[in-house]
C-alpha cells in the first residue's frame, strides 16, 4: 500500500501554489503559478531517482527505471494546471498520486520489467485555451502543434508564446513516446460513488463532449431612446438559446447534459443594449448520435430564434471528443485491483473529458476513479477525503505493477 | 448664427481624443483621455477670454462676463465623457455647442446683462461609475459626495480617487453655484426627429429611469459530470429573467423600455456550470407609476424564477431617477427660438437621462434635441449632420440670448 499521509502532505504542498479566493486553486495552465508548480513536481521526481522528459508542448516525463531496456514504459499521469476558481485535486491527484506510486516502489525497492513515467499534461483544462486536453490531444494526433501554439487566450496571448515564456517548452518532440499503457487516476467530479459509498470507479467509459460557441449580432444601441420595437437585443437572444440548450440536454436525460458556462457581452454597458454576445455551449453524452443530435438542433433552434428577432448567429465548434470505450485489459487490471485490495467499486461512465480519453486512441488505457464531496468539480470547495485518495492510489499502485511486470 | 464650420471642426478635433475601435469614441469618465479632452475644451475656452471653475466633482465652468455683476448666470453645457463604444456627439455637442455660442456672441461682440457659463459634467454615462449623471446628481444635491467618491469601478477602483489621480478634482465646494437657467442641447438618440423630418425637439419631459443590479447565486460545478437534475445554473435563471424584464416592458410598450446591457457570469469557463451572474436591469418610461410596477414585478417574478430553480437571488438599486418636466419658461424660450429662426420643430420627451434633468430640480432648465442618424447612440456609428449640429447650436444661442438679456 502506498503512503497516505505522504500523499496527502503532497496534494496541501502543491496547493499553497496559485491559491484561490475561497481555499482552493487557480494555477491556470502556462502561467507564472503553473510554472511554479512544475518546478515543485520536477524537484519531488528527482529526489525518486527519475530523469525529466519535457516535450514541445510542455508536457512532463519523469521517468523510473525498469529491468528491461527495451520494454515499453508503463504511463501515469493526469495535469496539474486548474480552473480559474478549482479544486486542490482535479489533475493533481493523478499526477500527485503517480509520484506516490513511485515513491512506493522505491521505499519497497519493487523492480519491474517495464519502465514507469509519470506524466503531466499540459492545459487539459481548456479554460484559458479552448479546447480541453489539448497537449494530450496533440500528443495523441488530435490536433497539430501549430495549430495547438496559435489557440489565443481571452487577451489575445498565444499558447506558444506564453509556454515560452513561462520556460516550460521543451526539445522532445511531441508524440513520439510509445506506450505499453498508460493509467489516470482522477476524482470523479460526479456524486455516484459517494451516494453510492463506493471507495473506486472502475471507469470503463467516458462521455463525449461538445463545445460550440455561438455568436449573436445584434445592434448595441441605447437602452433608454431605443423603442421597443427598433431593437436588436443580442442579450435577449442569448437568453432565449440558454433556455433552449437547457431543453434540448432535457429531452435526451440522463443520457446527456448541457450548459453555457462562458458568456461574454459587448460592449457590457448598463445603458447600452448589447450589440453582441459570445458563449460557448457544453453537450455531453455517452452516445454519439445523442451529441449529434444536440448540436444540430442548437444550429436549428437557435437560428429561428435569430431569424424572429433579426439578428445574425454563427456556430463554431471549438473543442470536442467523441464517447470512449477503455483497453479491457487495462480496465480488468484496475477491476481486479481493486478486488484484491477489498475495496468496494463499481464500473463507471466519466461524465468529464480527461488526458487519458485521447491517450487511449494511440496506448492501451485505463482509468481509476475516487469519490468527491457531492459531486463536486470546478468549485474551490472541491473536498475529497485522506481515505480516498489513498485507495484510488493503492488501487492505481496495484494495476500500474501488474501492467509493468514485477 | 453660429458658425456651424468651426462648430464642426471642434467635434472632430474633440473626436481624436479617446478615438475607439469603429469610427467613434472611447473617452470614459475619469480616464486619462477624459483628461486630455478636458485640457483641450479648457485652452479653447480660455482663448474665447473666459475664467475656468472647477468643482470637487471634476465640473468645469467657463465663464463669460456679462454686464450685470450682480445678475446669475446662464448656464449651458452637457458632457466630455463618452460610453466604452461610444459616438462623438452624445454629450459633447451639448459642451461644444456651448463654447461655440460663446465664441459667436464674441465675434459679434454681444453683451448680455447676465454672465454666460459652458459646463462640462463628470461622468454622465454612468458606464464605468454607476449611476449616470454622477456629478450634476451630486451638484443637485440628490446624492452626497463622499458617496460618490466611494463608487468603484469594475477593478475596484473608486471615482474619488480616479478624479484627484488624473488632476481634475477641484477646490470650488459643489453645488454653491446658483443659477438663472440652464440649457442643455443633446443629440436625441432615438428616431422621431429624424424620421418626421424636423428640425428641432422642443424637450418638454424626460422618462423615468430604474437600474437594478439582479445577483443570482447558484452553485458553480462540472458542466459534464454534474447531473441535470443536481445543477444550480445561475447563467440559465438568468436567461429566464431576461426574458421576464422583455415581457414586463413590452406589456408597457410604447410607455416603456426594459433591458440589460451590463452582464457578468462567473467564474466564466466554459466547463464550469455559472455559480453567479450579476446584471442590471434597465426600466424607463415618462410614467412614474409604469417605472414602480416594473420594478416591483422584476423582484417577484425573478424571485419565483430563483425559487423554482433552487437559486439564491438579490435586489439592489443601484440608480434611477423619476420623470421629469421642464421649466415652462425655459421650454418656451427653446420654442420660440427654433420658430423665430424658421427651423421645423417638435416637442419631444427624452428617452434618456441628462445633466439637465438633475440640474431642473435646482434652476430653470430645458434641452435642445437635434436629430441622429437612425436614431443610433450608445454606438460608435452614432452619426448627425453638420446642418442638424449648426441648428440645435443656433436655438440654444437665441434661447440664451433671451434669456440673459441683450
Ligand atoms: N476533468 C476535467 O474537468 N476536464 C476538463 C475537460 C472537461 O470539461 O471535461
Ligand atoms: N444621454 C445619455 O445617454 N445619458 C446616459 C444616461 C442614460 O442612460 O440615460
Amino acid at each position: 500500500k502506498i503512503n497516505g499521509d505522504r500523499l496527502w502532505d503532497s496534494l496541501m504542498e502543491m496547493a499553497k501554489i496559485g491559491p484561490g479566493v475561497a481555499g482552493g486553486n487557480n494555477r491556470q495552465t502556462v502561467t507564472d503559478e503553473d510554472g511554479e508548480g512544475r518546478a515543485l513536481f520536477q524537484t519531488w521526481c528527482e529526489e525518486v531517482g527519475c530523469t525529466m522528459g519535457l516535450d514541445t508542448m510542455g508536457n512532463m516525463f519523469a521517468e523510473y527505471p525498469g529491468t528491461d531496456p527495451d520494454a515499453l514504459p508503463v504511463y501515469m499521469g493526469s495535469h496539474l494546471d486548474t480552473q480559474p476558481t478549482g479544486g486542490k485535486y482535479d489533475g493533481v491527484l493523478g499526477v500527485l498520486g503517480g509520484l506516490e506510486v513511485l515513491r512506493t516502489i522505491k521505499d519497497l525497492g519493487i523492480k519491474t520489467k517495464h519502465p514507469i513515467v509519470v506524466t503531466n499534461w499540459t492545459n487539459e483544462e481548456g479554460t484559458r485555451y479552448a479546447p480541453a486536453m489539448l497537449s494530450s490531444g496533440v500528443f495523441a494526433g488530435i490536433h497539430t502543434e501549430e495549430w495547438a501554439y496559435d489557440r489565443e487566450d481571452a487577451e489575445g496571448l498565444k499558447f506558444g508564446d506564453e509556454l515560452k515564456r513561462i520556460g516550460w517548452r521543451g526539445d522532445e518532440p511531441v508524440g513520439g513516446r510509445k506506450m505499453h499503457a498508460m493509467f489516470e487516476l482522477h476524482i470523479e467530479q460526479g456524486p455516484i460513488l459517494e451516494a453510492e459509498g463506493k471507495d473506486i470507479g472502475v471507469v470503463t467509459h467516458g462521455q463525449g463532449l461538445s463545445w460550440t460557441q455561438v455568436t449573436i449580432e445584434g445592434k448595441d444601441s441605447h437602452t433608454g431612446s431605443t423603442p421597443m420595437p427598433m431593437r436588436k437585443n443580442a442579450g435577449l437572444g442569448m437568453a432565449k438559446v440558454l433556455q433552449k440548450v437547457d431543453e434540448i440536454a432535457w429531452s435526451h436525460a440522463p443520457h446527456a447534459v448541457g450548459a453555457a458556462g462562458h458568456i461574454d457581452v459587448y460592449p457590457n454597458s448598463r445603458n447600452v443594449i448589447p450589440g453582441k454576445v459570445v458563449f460557448t455551449v457544453d453537450f455531453r453524452s455517452p452516445e454519439l448520435s445523442v451529441i449529434e443530435d444536440m448540436e444540430a438542433r442548437l444550429r436549428v433552434e437557435g437560428q429561428k430564434i435569430a431569424d424572429d428577432m433579426g439578428l445574425t448567429i454563427a456556430f463554431e465548434k471549438v473543442g470536442g471528443f467523441d464517447p470512449v470505450a477503455f483497453d479491457e485489459t487495462c480496465v480488468t487490471a484496475v477491476r481486479n485491483a481493486a478486488e484484491r485490495l477489498g475495496y468496494s467499486h463499481r464500473d463507471l461512465i466519466s461524465g468529464a473529458g480527461h488526458d487519458a480519453c485521447w491517450i487511449n486512441q494511440v496506448a492501451p488505457t485505463a482509468m481509476i476513479m475516487c469519490p468527491c464531496v457531492d459531486g463536486l468539480s470546478h468549485n474551490e470547495a472541491e473536498e475529497i477525503s485522506r481515505e480516498w485518495a489513498a485507495a484510488g492510489t493503492d488501487v492505481m499502485l496495484h494495476a500500474v505493477l501488474e501492467t509493468a511486470e514485477i
